[in-house]
């Protein structure tokens, strides 16, 4: 089984090949799961591209897969050959320290992130550390739920950690992780609050479950939300009017920041002390955070709105994503 | 009771002057107190000097105030004559909004600040709402408690929301505040590391309570904290190494401003995503707040190092204070 497919970036920023990949034999940990589906999330295209400084090449993406196991290791826990998981931006971490066993194996010094010196799921095959195979719930669509284990888990860990159902929420921006989080905060019980600098998404926004739709470029318009909103989610990673959102934050109020922003975010001490306000980020989530966020989404009927193609079309799928076209979430269906 | 003795500054950075002023009738919910003590604060200073641009001159400064209730209004509830209280940087709220009937008082949009558009406590006597004029509790030495009325408070309320007494806290200088932020940690339960741009500090923050000084210009030995402390609070209002401090927080550290730096705070969003942090911060306290912390201080033998000027002084005092020669805090003792 160590020979799988598999589409590979020879170099930054080069289109992907299709190749036969060895991936060695599998670790005593490790399970084997056979690709279905798997979503492509915006740091696949910033791995490609090595805008992060960190890709290693050669590549295989991919890191919001769905699949069922069709092998496991010899002391793999937890899930067995037949079940249907998913595997999101990490495909493993030590287990053995502080934070590992503390629950927030997300946060462990040496997680494996799936995409980087590992094979990741843009494959017929991926492996995983059997805790970080995540089993997908009944009712859950498997053919949807590829986006949810790392865009969906990375803007539901924010309001699982942080959020009641009774705050006012605002999302920044409507992309992959945007439209998710529109989705996740209306069925948390929120009343959510969309900024969009995309005037056409206004009905969409609206869809989602967001009851106010922001332009986000509207400084007037955003100047009206002062102190109102409890928590602002922001998912974009371009700069922002960072005053004017900031004003938005009610008394006791919370920015949290899960988008790759390039640039410092320039945070005034008094926007913070006047109204005991916090600004914080957060990782994606631990496996028992992803797998609470799933039974969540499948009990509320949350998916991503996506769009499929075939894996082959990969290259023609990152393009599109590129150009800012996919409506909300590409997802690449294995055709190999 | 309407004539006080008062020191007033005539206008931004003038001298202060002993005037006699006349404070109008006793509102309704208000108390009049007979001050004894008034410590004096880095905001003293700043308002004086029109730093903020917020200073109504003339102006009376002082809001660390100890002394004895000597009238209290037609409705004033909770204090009587003859009570010891203190009186700290706010001396009103409204009351009735969201903040104030939530117990968050000191986050009201219309609290009053005691030295701005209010007489303060370098006089014969202030006035405050009845909610704001806190009692002292016995076992606490009067004559020491007023710097806790606004430094202490400000420190101490960043413990009591965020930090157990298992955490590593760093605190971030050692001047009026931060001296009292180490010996609540200390007193907290928390293995703390005092930052000190002065190096002649060292023996003097290990006896507040320090288990580990290091100099703040050294980013060789704040890199050797790295993803150590679980949380920073930061008392001083110049800029620092802020990369260096974010990088000693360990997952799902915080760092805590109650410093009023001047310029915004460069936060890269990936010191906040990668270790699930948080930057925060906090205004003073509420009057429960207030409270708990006089009886936490009581309880602990927590004061602060002071040394004690006659208030007929205060101009010496300022300057004292300014040119930072307080060790650690003035307190003004009332010889009108």
């Amino acid at each position: 089984m160590s020979i799988v497919h598999a589409w590979v970036v020879p170099g930054a920023s080069q289109p992907m090949v299709r190749r036969e990949v060895d991936l060695g034999p599998i670790g005593a940990e490790e399970v084997e799961v056979q690709v279905e589906h798997c979503g492509l999330c915006h740091s696949d295209l910033s791995i490609w591209a090595d805008d992060w400084g960190m890709s290693q090449f050669p590549a295989v993406l991919g890191h919001e897969a769905i699949g069922k196991v069709v092998a496991v290791g010899p002391v793999a826990k937890g899930v067995k050959v037949g079940d249907r998981v998913g595997v999101g931006w990490y495909a493993g971490s030590c287990m053995h320290c502080r934070q590992c066993l503390s629950g927030d194996q997300h946060l462990c010094a040496e997680a494996q992130a799936t995409i980087v010196g590992h094979r990741g799921a843009f494959a017929s095959r991926v492996r995983s550390h059997w805790a970080w195979a995540v089993p997908i719930p009944e009712g859950l669509p498997a053919a949807e739920a590829g986006p949810l284990l790392c865009g969906g888990i990375t803007v539901f860990s924010p309001l699982a950690m942080h959020a009641r159902p009774t705050d006012r929420v605002g999302i920044v921006g409507l992309g992959g992780l945007g439209h998710m989080a529109v989705k996740f905060a209306a069925a948390y019980g929120c009343d959510v609050t969309a900024f969009t600098s995309s005037e056409h998404k206004f009905d969409e926004a609206r869809g989602f479950g967001a009851r106010h739709v922001v332009a986000s470029r509207d400084s007037a318009a955003i100047g009206k939300l002062a102190r109102s909103l409890d928590m602002l989610i922001v998912t974009v990673n371009v700069p922002l009017d960072w005053n004017a959102l900031l004003g938005t934050l009610a008394p006791n109020g919370r920015m949290h920041v899960v988008g790759v922003v390039p640039e410092p975010i320039p945070v005034p001490a008094m926007s913070l002390i006047g109204p005991q306000a916090s600004v914080s980020g957060s990782p994606t989530g631990s496996p028992v955070g992803i797998e609470t966020m799933l039974e969540f989404a499948a009990r509320h009927g949350v998916a991503p709105t996506t769009e499929h193609m075939p894996m082959s079309q990969i290259n023609d799928a990152f393009a599109r994503l590129q150009a800012g076209k996919a409506r909300y979430r590409i997802v690449l269906d294995a055709d190999f």
